[in-house]
């Protein structure tokens, strides 16, 4: 058996890890569950051709993976990561749409297609972005219906607990938010024009915390979580996350400022265009860099103290810093 | 003690029980503890702002006060209740928030006061029903940093499993997509014309229970659930809160003709300008009066095996039909 269930760690090791076969195996693992969630819906229903039509876009599902590495990385069967992992992509996905609405950032595509209400209407999208987000919890809760392994009732209670929480008003939303007041001008003026590079990086740190790291975290903790992970496990677990995290951020900006648009499916140097504050703005291209890499090394440093299966997490890490998408 | 932990049946019955202070102190109490929920964030807040002034700009609080009747039918104590009851109006705020936006209804007014967007803004709005319902389930799941009572965590994971079932892509969410479909001739055209009268019916009846209906069923639900009622008592619930559901929406169809747009602190009428298929459009006022009045009559008959604790949903009943707003 190979991707998620290999178990003999002596296959694997830092250097010889064939990350792509495992990020493929493990698309095609979440994928084929996203799959079968939906099928449960007429597809004939507009609502679910636009759940659908985000869904099931493709993506690197990283929050996903991120999900199953964790689960294995604690000696646990991923697979009882799967209803969680699910779940975060919905949540992911409809922040997505909902981010992408012309009243919020009006991109007109996402991973190389239209965006939802391009493609369906605008309250179609609000409605698929609502619904998706909603049916997150069902699945969670009724995992018995689409999955082989799921965790107890008690995990599973705890799990809608730290992903709700992540994903609401104190975490992701409020990131969007303050995301949306920065590029009004509204919430950063005063730290634009006083041109205090710390403060400048703690506050985008603080939004990108919110808007992107908080989500990614409760991925790594939901896959530990779903496995019972001990204590001692999470908590390099979610300082690993931490620093994963902010670099995947970092990268974004770096991204969007010399990446292919074509290779990533959506426009590029919309950053500068809006005089956003950014990590490149700040810092300089070179020096973003350097901070992401630093990043990583934190994040590969935080979890020395796992064996060979946690060499998926590893190469995630620099994947994170090394991709072009 | 008085309302939801009146205990003593000898103190009530059909005929002498005192509906508007039942409402009025369930309605306080269910305030008291959704400004708990919200106090625990940061006023400053333009996010906790637009979430609060949605969530309480009052409203009959009619859901929670289902659920804690219901509750307290059962012979539980309704404070039990609390946890789903908040996260229901949570959920019913945002489906509003939503529903109010400019690519939806774009209402300007609501319960007297500008709708969320046009008090804030409309990104402001879509990212507040976000957190909002998000955060129904962050209550739900941690009911112990608010609430003195609650439920064992299975029942409160099913809570979760049945609220955003009914909330969602097979409940409210698609209800208001047919709505939507309905409104633009899309979805009703061809039945429309047909002019066939049972069919009419059946579509809206279809549209309200989604769309309506299954969050007033879950409502009652959610309170039965909370306190462990028994299927015998479930099911008759069940039945009561179907026929309410119901009458609830002709009554609403009913005030939209002729109703009291300052009482109701919305404008009235908009239906016909909007050549929407009403209850009164198909039966015409006197028939859809009928039509309420028999299916209270249903409702109420369904929880006969009821003893005097289960008067104060009687009186719900009765009200939804005599209701001026």
């Amino acid at each position: 058996m190979t991707g998620p269930l290999r178990k003999n760690p002596l296959t694997m090791n830092e250097f010889s890890f064939d990350l792509s076969a495992y990020l493929n195996e493990n698309k095609v693992l979440v994928e084929k569950f996203l799959a079968k969630i939906l099928s449960r819906f007429d597809p004939g229903r507009e609502l679910v051709q636009a759940m659908s039509h985000s869904l099931m876009a493709g993506g690197k599902r990283l929050r996903p993976v991120l999900g199953l590495a964790a689960a294995g990385a604690c000696g646990g069967n991923p697979l009882a990561a799967l209803p969680a992992c699910c779940a975060i992509e919905m949540i992911h996905t409809y922040s997505l749409i909902h981010d992408d609405l012309p009243a919020m950032d009006n991109d007109d595509l996402r991973r190389g297609i239209p965006t939802c209400h391009k493609k369906f209407s605008e309250p179609t999208a609000i409605l698929a972005g609502d619904a998706l987000l909603t049916h997150a919890f069902s699945v969670l809760t009724q995992p018995d219906i689409i999955f082989d392994f799921y965790p107890t009732q008690e995990i599973l209670l705890k799990l809608v607990a730290r992903i709700s929480d992540a994903a609401g008003v104190n975490g992701m939303v409020e990131g969007q938010m303050l995301d949306m007041l920065s590029l009004s001008f509204k919430g950063s003026e005063g730290i634009k024009k006083s041109g205090n590079k710390e403060a400048l990086l703690n506050h985008l740190k603080k939004i990108h915390g919110l808007k992107t790291g908080r989500m990614i975290c409760v991925s790594v903790e939901a896959g530990a979580l779903s496995v019972g992970a001990d204590s001692h496990q999470s908590d390099s677990l979610m300082l690993y996350a931490e620093n994963i995290g902010l670099a995947f951020q970092v990268m974004d900006d770096i991204l969007n400022v010399e990446g292919n648009p074509e290779i990533m499916g959506k426009a590029t140097g919309s950053d500068a265009v809006h005089d956003k504050i950014t990590f490149p703005s700040i810092l300089g291209l070179d020096e973003s860099k350097t901070y992401a890499r630093h990043l990583v090394d934190t994040a590969v440093a935080a979890i020395e103290g796992f064996d060979r299966e946690g060499d998926p997490l590893r190469a995630l890490a620099r994947y994170i810093i090394n991709r072009d998408h």
